[in-house]
């Protein structure tokens, strides 16, 4: 930083009449201001370089540049400081742009196109010690060459030593056996308690069926992308069926939802002029990517914070235009967005909603179509979509991967907004589409559950099954409205070890969850329950669970409890939320009369009487339908 | 643009003294330096800026941000000039980035996170005439909320004017009647002549039964991320095939070969300290992403130039780690990239090569592995890979979708290159595997073509026959040494009508493909004959093509030879390269000598007296195979 003052005072007039103490003065000097819409603090240096028309315009790229989720206002507008090479951990620290750490400081200017590289020969001497460093040092050689493997070694050994090292286990989904799978030996089976096919529709025989049909006749691959011989009935079909559930004018779809995101984000923030996105602070990765690739200012809000979201619109002009990107359910502690007061937001301040519903197709609504379909539950039920809260979101995206059982991801909006992001988005136009057994197969997930019910009911009673089970046990599990189980550790060696001990010791996967994709010390593992999960499952998984707690000590509830709660586990007054599917909607209430008839004087496991009753009728409704 | 120079001049010293004479002589006045790498002229103005700490960290990040695919040099260092809003069409015009017409100009700062947003209420007035006024004065509605449809609406209306919107094709491609293909009516047949189903793989025999059985055994979708209960054997066993495939020591599998480059490019790019990446100026959409995602320094090759590659490797200090990024078979063109020299500048300068093979994978090498693999015919046919240029190739990127007949995209390289992606890029870890009857199928495939190379060779030789035919109906076929067969037309108007044309009148499907796939003044048909496009498909399709050149008056060879020839269509002295399929790996020299023996007197047409004798012994080896 200092070298970069000192080049600038000998070639811009302003830092060369400026005294260095004023320089400091003016650097360490922050401001609390209402300007700032983050509602962080920036120095007097910095108040003065965003008003030069240089400076300003190199600082507001680079903001955009390095903004990311996770990382606070105040981080985002301290353009200079980018430089310094400090970056918070945060939620989610990705990868795919430039580390301030991987950049030059220390007074390098950045290779600047046109000029000849300036760098010293030895790149390791510019690098801060702890970080960077260490890398750099395996990435020179004594020849002066690069060392890649080095390199790569070096990562890989950053990895393992903050224990974010990903082990991949070998699950076959037994398509026959579900909620089993094999391991690498078929021989080995296990039960399978943390797969995204929440409803087991990867094993459906109608969705099967339409496959192996589909196949049959089409064969395996699309043969291009949608433009160029890769656009065919199956596709149509599928977008139509889409665009039906969502009650939208269009719908298109992408290898992934993954992509879907990215690509709909990047596309609109980058062509909307001056847009803002306005992005809750535990969206997922591809949000972050789709926006960081947009270019276009980000604001993060804190997560399901009305308030501050509304504070956040309120700083902003009413006629720019701006994203607010959220979810409907995320998928790691299992929260839902307050969809309905973002609408109200967006259009009290002229904003578009984006609101992501990857974890709740397939599982919420009388048709499927997510939270925001459940949440007028009745007035979709009668099939009067207009002036719902789903009708109010502007654009729905959601993934043919996970309750819908096969893969890829999509938009739903009006038939313009789809118009433009299938013309526009690269990651749309230049990749081949997907199979037609996929797009075929998908349809008939979605068509099946938009006239069934049965399986996410089952699906939620057994969800309130587990955690009443593990309630039980004092096992804590971050409360929440959704179907995500998810236990918390707090330790992420703890959390690989319970992960490896079910496997190992009990015949039961499920994967621990650590940083990145959760913050360090909220390490836990995510269970997610499947009408197939039946009694006999949940049984041996709360009985592992239970004794791989005392085993390895992992703290319980009342201990969380104990310490004053965290992150909902164990607090005091915790804010209850009802559950999404309530006792009304799964007919809990009405069962809990009839059984005490029936028995007045017997204490009655409501959950598990009812589901015994469900799962007979289910499967019955399962093989007629099949 | 004068209101940032009056807006500088009110604020910096610098501009204050300058007179806009002299700063108007400045920014008019070029000079071409040595210390432009990317050849091309900036303005002396810029020059200037260059040297500037400020202004030249400025223009450094926004020519990273705002530099693409094909444009050129000069542009991309210009800095000031992409406030101006210029933007010169060139191949790929992508959008994920916001444009300079989306950003203010005519003085008006970005937004800056930290001060309060200083647009006036009226956004249109701040945009010039032609560009962004029209889509923003569409978009600022009279309560000042902004139009988000009316946005829409306006970019859609663009692509209209400039013929760039795209009309998709409903096509559905019968796996039993292949190379046909049904309309959205069934019985609407046509013959598809433009797929990238490049052997026909999708309707292999071996392929769609191992999907079946995949399909019966696994179910449809494969549950999750690959870290989360979405690894499996089919993961394994692909990447297994596919390291083997290319000699590597490993491989990873993404949702697409999109995917693949651009999360392999925009992580090595990102991670590697002050990594700078040589594109070639041809390359495809997602890795001109992949390379802007990564926020490393681009440098832009002239196209196959292994001269101008090697004058800006040279201006890089030799330990910078740097990626030369470029593609063996240009999709569009057919043009084939130098490996062999790319490798030896690689290892002259210090650098990593990143080859992708999409559209060489299964067609090329003895086993199938691409144009690196089928340099080093012999070596690779007797199993030794070792110090062949394949071998020297650190990344291979190849799909599943085009050649191999499914979807998917793969990376494959040394096992901690592969670790390090597997580890740290978004795109792979945060995304649904593909499902295990996609992976299985895709396996076999690469298996299939590992052992039997009949398919590669009988598309060759139907690819020779149809350049052969067209050539002696005066069709402008653009010269390559591939299987790509780009017919010239050099009009999007003419480019569209003449594939309607084919389509409505002679059932015959080949896409227009115009810009921004390929330059203004460049719209071609492309056609791509596959084993199935036997001689009866073959003549219709000559004939229809003759039939519509005169109809639509579409210059043929001789008409461009007259003007001089144009992008290697009657050019005087073209420069031919030798097809990558020789007459000896085809056998052509020795079935010559056989035929002419045969009937010394009779003029022989080889290539169809050859596909002849090929066509039936495929037929028979494709059924045993069965």
């Amino acid at each position: 930083m200092d070298s970069v003052l000192r080049q600038s005072k000998a070639m811009c007039p302003f830092m060369k009449k400026a005294s260095a103490a004023s320089l400091r003065a003016m650097s360490t000097a922050v401001t609390r201001t209402q300007s700032s819409p983050c509602g962080g603090t920036i120095s007097k240096l910095q108040v003065l370089a965003n008003r030069c028309p240089v400076m300003g315009k190199a600082m507001a790229v680079q903001s955009a540049r390095f903004s990311r989720g996770g990382v606070t206002g105040a981080h985002r507008v301290a353009g200079l400081s980018t430089f310094a090479g400090q970056d918070k951990p945060g939620k989610a620290k990705l990868h795919t742009s430039r580390t301030p750490q991987a950049r030059p400081v220390e007074g390098q200017p950045l290779f600047v196109a046109g000029d000849k590289a300036p760098l010293p020969p030895n790149v390791a001497a510019k690098h801060p010690v702890g970080g960077p460093k260490t890398s750099l040092a395996a990435g020179v050689q004594s020849d002066a060459r690069f060392n890649y493997e080095g390199f790569y070694n070096a990562e890989l050994d950053k990895k393992h030593k903050d224990k974010s090292y990903r082990y991949f286990n070998n699950i076959n989904r037994l398509a026959k056996d579900f909620p089993r799978a094999h391991m690498a030996s078929k021989e080995d089976r296990v039960t399978v308690w943390c797969a995204n096919d929440y409803l087991g529709m990867g094993r459906n025989p109608r969705v099967l069926q339409t496959m192996h049909e589909t196949l049959d006749e089409y064969g395996a691959g699309a043969g291009g992308t949608r433009n160029i011989s890769g656009h065919n009935r199956h596709a149509v079909e599928l977008e139509n069926s889409i665009a039906k559930l969502h009650a939208k004018e269009a719908a298109l779809v992408f290898s992934s939802c993954y992509v879907a995101n990215d690509a709909t984000l990047a596309t609109l923030g980058s062509k909307l002029p001056d847009c803002v996105i306005l992005s809750d602070s535990l969206n997922h990765a591809s949000m972050i990517q789709g926006i960081r690739h947009s270019g276009a200012r980000k604001i993060i809000f804190k997560h399901n914070d009305v308030a501050d979201l509304e504070a956040k619109l309120a700083s902003l002009p009413l006629h720019v235009p701006k994203i607010i990107a959220f979810e409907s359910v995320y998928s790691m502690c299992g929260s839902v967005g307050p969809i309905e007061a973002i609408c109200d937001l967006a259009d009290k301040y002229g904003a578009i909603t984006f609101n992501d519903e990857v974890h709740a197709v397939g599982m919420y609504g009388p048709h499927g179509a997510g939270v925001a379909e459940h949440l007028d539950f009745e007035a979709h039920a009668q099939g009067r979509p207009k002036g719902t809260i789903m009708d109010r979101c502007d654009i729905i995206t959601g993934t043919l991967g996970k309750a819908y059982g096969c893969v890829g991801g999509y938009i739903a909006g009006s038939a313009k907004l789809v118009d433009t992001v299938r013309s526009l988005a690269p990651g749309f136009i230049f990749t081949t589409t997907l199979p037609p057994a996929v797009m075929s197969g998908a349809r008939a997930a979605i068509e099946y559950q938009m006239e069934y019910n049965g399986d996410r009911r089952l699906q939620q009673l057994h969800t309130r099954a587990v955690k009443e089970a593990l309630d039980e046990r004092d096992i804590p599990v971050i409360p929440n409205p959704s179907h995500i189980v998810p236990i918390l550790v707090g330790n992420a060696e703890l959390a690989k070890r319970a992960s490896d001990m079910l496997l190992q010791d009990h015949d039961i996967y499920v994967q621990s969850i650590n940083y990145p994709t959760v913050p360090v010390g909220q390490e836990r593992l995510r269970i997610t329950p499947t009408p197939g999960h039946t009694k006999e499952y949940r049984d041996q998984l709360v009985d592992a669970i239970d004794s791989i707690w005392t085993e390895l000590g992992i703290k319980r509830t009342s201990e969380w409890a104990a310490q004053g709660g965290f992150i909902g586990v164990g607090e005091s007054r915790p804010v209850v939320e009802k559950p999404l599917w309530t006792d009304e909607h799964l007919g809990i209430a009405q069962a809990a009369r009839e059984l005490l008839a029936a028995s007045p004087n017997k204490p009655v496991r409501i959950t598990e009487r009812l589901l015994e009753q469900e799962s007979k009728g289910i499967n019955s409704a399962v093989s007629a339908a099949a």
